[in-house]
This record gives structure tokens, sequence and C-alpha cells, in this order.
């Protein structure tokens, strides 16, 4: 990323981090919300394979390194105020979700309560051996 | 919302708030990402129209209550750790962007720099009296 302008994204509104929604690229369908420190954006886009920062284990979060579902880069997009991005991605697996599910958001809200809408594409014990 | 179970969305990882990426329902077409208190979520919920938490003015933010650009709900999901919800709306105007642009994320990243690629629906000189 040659002539990169430094000050874009904006990583100083809360607390180095950048928040990422990721789209895949061919169905539009949103796969997952997550965020990135300067050094997963950089990774990511000097590698074309979508890396997070994840804020519970508080280190860089190469997606599918457990899973193997790696997420290739298509095209990055940047919010009007600098501190959020739209990354368009192939979804190699077929799931984003750690649970199994193509897209995190699986679950509908619904007057009633949470309806199931999501169909699973993996099983997570068999994939990461716990449930 | 009867029989909503109060613990869900998780708001008590980011200091009260939940991230919330809004969707045209129609399009697909990712129109912004933006944060959401509990009061801000039920109000949502009960009118059907998308009221945000702005994180800069510390307090609700009916959207489209300067421009008109309202979002109509249509439908809400949750993700797997319930601190993010995808909102597919309706989006009144045409424009989600306070910047006039349909989407905020009207800059695509490019080894050379950013890349407008979002067309303007409205001049925000016009709407707003400043730019």
């Amino acid at each position: 990323m040659t002539n990169f302008p430094n000050d874009v994204p904006d990583f100083s509104k809360a607390g180095g981090l950048i928040t990422a929604v990721t789209q895949d690229a061919q169905s539009g369908e949103v796969l997952m919300v997550a965020y990135m420190n300067r050094e997963a954006f950089e990774e990511t886009l000097a590698t074309n394979r979508v890396v997070y920062y994840s804020r519970s284990r508080k280190r860089l979060w190469r997606k599918g390194e457990e899973s193997g579902n790696i997420q290739q880069l298509r095209e990055v997009f940047i919010d009007c105020d600098a501190d959020a991005v739209l990354l368009k991605v192939e979804q190699i697996g077929g799931a984003a979700c750690h649970e199994g599910y193509r897209s995190c958001f699986f679950r509908k809200v619904e007057s009633t309560g949470l309806q199931l809408v999501g169909q699973r594409v993996f099983d997570p014990k068999e994939v990461y051996g716990k449930e």
C-alpha cells in the first residue's frame, strides 16, 4: 500500500481500533462485524487475507487460523469519518461464524424473541474440538 | 417487544453500547455502521424508526432528525456473541451519509490511496446549512 495516507483510517477514536464490517463479495450477505488495529489492517492489505484484532484475546486474530475458513479480501471501503471499514471478501469454507453458520447474524429478532434463521455449514465440535 | 430476553443484546461489553450495521433491505448495500445503547435499541424496535447513540454527541441520535432521511426498520438480526446487530432498513431520501452519499462507505481503499466511488444524493450545504 504505497502512498496510503498514514492518518486514514483513524485509529485514535476507540483505543486504537476501527470497526470492520465484513460482507460476502458475491451475495452481499453481511457475515460478521469485528475490530482491527493498525497492524491487523496493514497485514490484511498486504496479504489480502483478513486479519482482525480480538478484543477478548487481546491479540491479532488471523481469521480462519484454526478453522481454515479464511477470508480472501476482494475490496475495502472506508467510511465518512474513517473509523470503520467495509471488507468485501470471499469466505473460504462457506462459514464466517465460529458457531458454524455462514453469517454471525444467524438469529433474527422477532417480537416473540429470537428466531434461528441461519443454516449450519459446519459442526463446531468437529472443527474446534469443543462446543 | 414482549417476551424479548432482557440479556440480549449484551450491552455490557463496550461501555453500554452495541455495534449496529445498517444495510439497505432491498439492494443489500451496507449503508453505515454506528452504535446503540439500550434506550436506542428499544426505541428502534418500538417505533420501527432507527435510533442510534452518538458517541461524539453523547446522546440519542434519531437518524434523519435534521436531514429527514430517516431509516424505516424492516428486520433486525443479532450476532453470535450478542454485541452487534444487523439492521435491514428502507433508507428514506436515498442517502444515509451526512455528506450526502447513499452509503457512508463511499471511498474505496486502493493501493494508490482513496478512490471516490459513491454518488452524491444531496448537497450537505443545502440540507444542514453547512459543509
